[in-house]
């Protein structure tokens, strides 16, 4: 270790390689609050410094972790197998260009999220990804985990605005994926690939996004309904009737009234579930006609009462009880078992009934809310006592049961968290032993010796 | 040979394993017009018989090429290496779902672009992808090569409506990537890759496609300029000002002046270019809303007059002149070069300025149209006598200095039509040689054997 110590400090500088017991510290945790200690931590200063430390840890075979904020749901930032961890974050944090006339933006995977919305926001311009950690997870981050958001009903989620790559491989080649075109199929979709793969297979060290023009204005409604059911029959309905809200997120009975209970924002408490709806474009007629298609529609499908927020302000509280429900649940347990499950729309009702059967069986509160514009529910099985072993693997148990639910009926064990080390035992109920042997060549292809990322999705 | 023969006849039947001389030359060429006979033409009924195909080739190297239409422009269809031809159009060509609720729809390779737009228009669905060839080539030709159109611009290419992929791997597994939700971040994006692989990674057998709300009306209009970079520039200016059109279609002066000697449509013959602009929308006043858009940045930036379609029969002329466009441009050679060259947007005045030097460089009309939108421009090198070597040679050099002056551009060798055997040797103009080994050693992890379509894509 002395003579690797010896070799990043020369590298990189004193003060860009640690490996005492504060840093090591520093970086061992994320956002499943796991922890598992690196034995160092660098900081890459530029995409040569990128080359030159995979070089030598393919060479001498060190496990390396390439990390963002670590703000990540499964794992995918911790080093499980000791190793280094590459913090990205520190000096790779560049918005690079925004490019007004091809519209598009090109970033240092460091550069946090909502410095970019905001960014071309400047501009008159607009990148949609919106996942929950957008103040402080990064681009870097949300590439190498697909992430989604709220706006994905309408705009999709982060792979549709990746236009181009450049990365390292182990064996320190630097690469380039993509170009700043829409259409580009020359050579194997390679920058397609390092999308979703948990920094498994390269270090992404450069990324331009498509932008697109920032809508001019947007309203938000609310649609009350006495049961869940109901409300995510609702749900697919809307959508199929040719309208797209921006968002189309949902709460159940549970998270209503522990939103209400813990921040008082005047959520409908007589509700069974909600769905919140934003649309936007750039005249009041087209907002006004799409609310009036979604209202229409949730009427026609059970609801109670439809709400269109008189003011931003009214707006803001009722997107501040979205935003925070996950923290207001807590309310109902120790310990969270908080999962990101994704069918196609029209099995929402379904799933959502099932859940509720688990829930029963188990003696375990489930709250969900979520994504249903896009058929993605955070389920949360809340164990209240994290110190009785019988309520955790209750927990674990039901879990698991809801994971086989969501892929009998067409969906995935990740909307878009990923799987990490949280989700990769139950790799195999989603995917076959080809489709897994496949996954295991594409990693060899890309990294031989194994030192990206080692030990997560299930490989 | 006579083994194979009887394994394949006893397998298929003899309906569906041919390796007679009339079979072998109906499937020997394509839209090249080179001409590779293949050793025989299996017909399978079903993705098992794909899998029983694959892997008693993989186990004696047969090389097998997946075929659609036999429409493509770079020789993706074409037997190099002899072997079989697996003809997907015969059996494997229906449209087995189209599922309103979640807007996809399910099809066989087989199933022709036109076909499925039909059928999902019939109910007030949507399927973009319009590829020049829409009315005969095939949706697993479209995904094995990404194909464009000229909706891109507003609407995006084929992988942007991939949901979901079942395929065969040559040793015959049967593996399925994607699903019918938005958000599905478990696993590498397998889906992703085999867009665009032409066929040399595994056999597509189904694909789930994302399908969008019809929109209401549409409108056409037509800008006129004096002269090539003048449109060029407005183009990326019109972009950027924030309206979105469905098309933005460029043809040149030689181009306008080779449709109107040939269909007499009424182009305006004192053009030095035209641009052509669709707008869709759900309204009257949101169409009229982008047109204005348009027609102000037009005029600004240098028009000479822009003018609405008054009706259908007239937007139908312009756009009958933009679709015939290629095979009008025949009357300035023998001999076409055409490619696909794509650029960023703002690089189209100076590509089609460099691309005006070379044509006096060599004396070789050099008509240019195509999808300006997405910087995506046809380069037609017309050779006058085919010949006459010094001509063709002049040809050939005059395309490979166009393609280094888009690859110098920050564009790509191919916006849409794929590489082939066509653009083979002009790959390391566009990548390093670690890219390339990279693009190796992923063929290798699908086919080590390398069966499945080889010689293609300068691999």
């Amino acid at each position: 270790m002395q003579k690797h110590i010896k070799f990043f400090k020369s590298l990189l500088g004193d003060e860009n390689a640690h490996f005492d017991d504060a840093h090591r510290l520093a970086y061992c945790y994320d956002a499943t609050k796991k922890r598992h200690l690196p034995d160092g931590v660098l900081y890459p200063r530029d995409e040569n410094d990128v080359s030159e430390i995979l070089k030598y840890c393919n060479e001498n075979k060190i496990p390396i972790v390439a990390r963002g904020a670590g703000s990540g749901f499964t794992g995918g930032a911790l080093s499980v197998n000791g190793g280094l961890v590459l913090a990205l974050e520190k000096h790779m944090n560049k918005i690079l260009e925004i490019d007004m006339q091809n519209m598009v933006a090109v970033v240092e995977p460091g550069v946090i999220n909502m410095d970019l919305q905001r960014a071309v926001q400047a501009v008159g311009l607009f990148y949609p990804p919106d996942p929950a950690s957008q103040d402080y997870s990064t681009i870097g981050g949300n590439v190498s985990e697909n992430a989604g958001g709220m706006r994905a009903a309408k705009y999709g989620i982060t792979k549709d605005y990746v236009m181009a790559i450049r990365a390292v491989l182990p064996n320190g080649d630097i690469i380039r994926a993509g170009k700043r075109t829409i259409k580009d199929v020359a050579g194997y979709n390679v920058a397609g690939i390092l999308i979703a793969s948990e920094g498994t297979l390269a270090v992404i060290t450069q990324i331009t996004l498509k932008l697109i023009a920032k809508p001019k204005m947007s309203k938000t409604a609310m649609g009350i309904f006495a049961d869940v059911k109901t409300a995510m029959n609702a749900v697919y309905k809307t959508m199929a009737a040719g309208v797209t809200p921006v968002a189309m997120e949902f709460l159940d009975a549970l998270c209503i009234k522990a939103v209400n209970d813990r921040f008082n924002k005047g959520l409908p408490s007589e509700a069974g579930a909600i769905l919140i709806s934003d649309v936007d474009g750039d005249t009041e007629t087209k907002l006004d006609a799409d609310l009036a298609v979604i209202r229409d529609v949730f009427m026609q499908n059970g609801a109670i009462d439809f709400k269109v927020a008189k003011d931003e302000a009214q707006a803001a509280d009722i997107w501040f009880s979205r935003r925070n429900c996950s923290q207001a649940i807590n309310c109902y347990g120790t310990l969270k078992l908080n999962e990101d499950i994704t069918v196609p729309r029209s099995k929402l009702p379904e799933l959502l009934d099932e859940i509720e059967k688990v829930s029963q069986k188990y003696g375990i509160k489930v709250p969900c809310f979520g994504h249903t514009g896009d058929g993605n529910v955070h389920t949360n099985v809340m164990v209240v006592d994290k110190n009785d072993e019988k309520q955790v693997e209750n927990g674990h148990k039901a879990i698991e049961e809801i994971f086989k639910i969501a892929v009998d009926l067409g969906g995935t064990l990740s909307g878009e968290h990923g799987i990490g080390i949280s989700k990769a035992e139950f790799m195999p109920l989603a995917f076959n032993e080809a489709e897994m042997n496949l996954f295991r060549r594409i990693k060899m292809a890309f990294d031989p010796n194994n030192i990206l990322n080692p030990g997560k999705m299930g490989l």
